[in-house]
């Protein structure tokens, strides 16, 4: 099959390389040029536009930043749009707005291109492993043109309802790990201040109702005020802003994901917007009165 | 080794019972009759007061509701304190402040008397089970003395620092489970409001960050609206107090364990105090538009 | 002087009356017909599209409801810049994003044309009365151009700096009221439930540093939980997230503002969108078993 | 009238002052002995004991730190209850829990002793100048044969119900005020990172619904990031915790409140207990990257 990949960062990078070595004839384009040497080496081959993308591909994988991002990638001058012929196949694996989603499957409708929604997570380790979950949403029968593309990029892949429906999945996790992350992150700056050994309470707390990814995985870093990726601050508090838009939809109050969404803006002010999205422990160690 | 029980509630009647069929003499008291005979059958010998079973007993445990309730079955009239011989072990497994913890260990050391505070999780079931997680503060060598009794309640047994500490641990573990339900809990809401397939949602997002005991065991009550124990809401707001108490103490801000106790404040008055704790739910379905 | 309105709504349609009876000559325009008959008793002359308004005006005021609308009224087809001669001056009145205002004042600029950001706060009745407060950002001698038509509008005028500073001032403004209102809303609801009489706590306090227009002006309909307008929860909503835009953008964390947005979006989604905005009370009521 | 005066703290000490000055025979004890000359200056005659100022009063004043020293200098040894002959008046005008008031209103019944709960709004300041706002919960016949004294004291004097209610007025005094201080510190704060002139937006917006005696007299102290007194972070948390008891054992949520007593919890541990409660804006401003 021939894939196409509009975007090559630090996600789309490594799943146009693993797409290329699990056999996929891959034809590629970034808006900067980037690690298209790297790419080559693996057999994927550089397009100069979206629109050459789209010409010469089957399946189209955009992966980009935001939503607007998106829209300029396929509709924009040279977009995907313009060289996709009628029955091409476009994923979207950005994490967008699930309500953009839906209005960009209408537009590529009205030219005979098909859509799926198929954000991820796991990160760029994720990414780079081919290791990724992929909430998809879209008809079934696109899902499976485009299952063994998918296969090549991540383990767990879950059809999740009609279009959109993968962006509103994302939107919860986001949402959940709102809650996970500065939850943990108030026990650890609690135990920290009440003179605790973090580790030995993290391996007491593991086995019981406190059991998280993030109280195994992040807790250290908490404690350490030291967070390397995993998954930037800035993405997440991007996430959260879609997350927050979709509750502004649909009627739903989320006091945390907001408490943490405004957090994490001060956060990135502060020059921490790099950071893994653990470091909303600097908040609260802040304001406890230890280094943040 | 005869080991005396001073509350025989929901918590301490199972865990006398496994004491008593681990093959330890038990003497007991509570506060109401409540279910002596049942424990009668096991070998469980009921006597008139905490004095008594402190008289009784090499080591004595304590399992009642709050900080208050401790005091006076230690140190009220014909309390623990009064029956206790010189070289006594008192093992309170209640779950309350770490500072007032901390003070009744000095005034029963002036009496020879020595004390562990031992919090335990795992709710009802683990008491019933013994297989709850015990988080023991005190003396090694106090712990030493108590280890086979402790081993006949539960499967794990951290020593987590000195008298106070266990009771801090416990702390720690409430405030993050306020993040971990009330995190989940807006996210169920938003996939409800989203029209998504909740179950699906979390099949999804277990293999992943959000991964925690929460999500997997939690999130269907939530979607049905129905909160069967578990732990209960008032308990936990019992203890969040407790929690937010030693973080005044020590100058910890935690903004979402605040929350979410004054969240169950409310629950409580609406008549939910008894629900399990994933029953704030409620408060984000409720301001949401869904039956709360 | 000629003068110009786009936009007659709730707001639009009565400043328009005011300037016309002040004696300025006044062409309109508005998406739907409406109250053009009524206008027109006052003298104003209706135009068929923004682009007429501004071939007949020296000022032209838009007076729309969120950032995308002034754009369309701006910028789209038949819109005020192609009908604007060089030398006019548009003074936007609507609230919407300080950065937004300042793209569309460059891109006016480049056409020749000035711009004014000047939002107002006082509702609806203060538009009727012509008793708005009125921030304005922009170039001084612009302001000196169109003071005597705001004059016609408002009894405050502050010139509070640069172009956008109008609208980042209303940010704060809107902020301010969040704290406000739902601070109130915590203490009548305290009050309700501990059985004090409401309006004889509020006249206890007036007098001291719990002092402000909405303790003396909304805790009655808070009482009631009867909420006629006043100033609109979904427009008070809009107005956050404007704030929380530019919070994200200059790295400020507002708690409150966070939290109270996204209550507003429930209130929004049960039917409360048109309430008066002092109906966050309703969350606080209903999280505490009253009727909300 | 002979009048006792109980505590000579910042509080105690001028308003015994004052009821010397108004001609009032004054015994007083205070803990510590303090400012006792200055007091003889105006006449007030020192005692020993708590029992030694019932004795030689008809009506005790007492003004305290917490419920604590309340319970203490009433029914400690050597307490007002040991000396007050029947028909003695206690005032009770610290801040302390309503429904230990009660408590307290009851056992003082139980010996002929009526009790009322008068405490004040107004600081120091008010204290001194005999400006205070006064809450008087009890019998309206005991507050009558109080009314001079509390006149002496005070300018306004409100009955606001039975015993306990006048604590219960003061905790909605202080919910009300957690939202006023961070809602205008979220609003200073945001036109600081959005470089607007602070003293000017506090003009602009002070005609409006955003005005309170907060924003008037507060928004100055936040920009300059520098918090004399006022009314101490310390107290303002002591009385936020009577409040949220109060809530608790009324059902109410008060999410506000709850956030701005953990958030004054770490001013205290960062040193900071003894700014005026305006210095919440520290926080704020630490999360947004501003000194704090």
């Amino acid at each position: 099959m021939r894939v196409g990949f509009v975007g090559l960062g630090t996600m789309g990078g490594p799943m146009a390389a693993n797409a290329a070595r699990a056999g996929f004839e891959v034809t590629a384009w970034n808006r900067t040029p980037g690690r298209g040497a790297e790419l080559a080496d693996v057999g994927v081959r550089l397009a100069p536009s979206p629109a050459h993308v789209a010409r010469a591909s089957e399946v189209v994988v955009t992966i980009v930043s935001d939503t607007p991002d998106v829209e300029a990638v396929l509709f924009g001058p040279d977009g995907v749009a313009e060289g996709a012929a009628h029955g091409t196949l476009v994923v979207d694996m950005s994490t967008i707005s699930p309500s953009a989603t839906r209005a960009f499957a209408e537009r590529l409708a009205e030219r005979g291109v098909a859509m799926l929604d198929a954000p991820v997570s796991g990160g760029s380790e994720g990414a780079q492993k081919g290791t990724l979950s992929i909430f998809v949403g879209g008809e079934a029968d696109d899902l499976e043109r485009a299952r063994s593309l998918l296969a090549s990029l991540g383990t767990t892949i879950t059809h999740v309802g009609p279009i959109g429906s993968g962006q509103a999945v994302k939107a919860v996790n986001q949402v959940i790990l709102a809650g996970g992350y500065l939850g943990v992150a108030e026990g650890i700056v609690l135990a920290m201040k009440a003179g605790l050994d973090v580790e030995q309470v993290v391996a007491a707390l593991s086995g019981g109702a406190a059991q998280s990814w993030v109280l195994s995985n992040r807790a250290g870093r908490m404690l350490a005020n030291d967070y390397p990726l995993g998954f930037k601050v800035a993405l997440h508090r991007k996430d959260l802003r879609i997350a927050l838009e979709l509750a502004g939809e649909t009627g739903t109050t989320l006091p945390i994901s907001a408490l943490v969404e405004t957090i994490e803006a001060g956060l990135i002010a502060r020059g921490h917007g790099d950071d893994d999205v653990s470091a909303v422990a600097r908040a609260i160690r802040q304001l406890s009165g230890l280094a943040g």
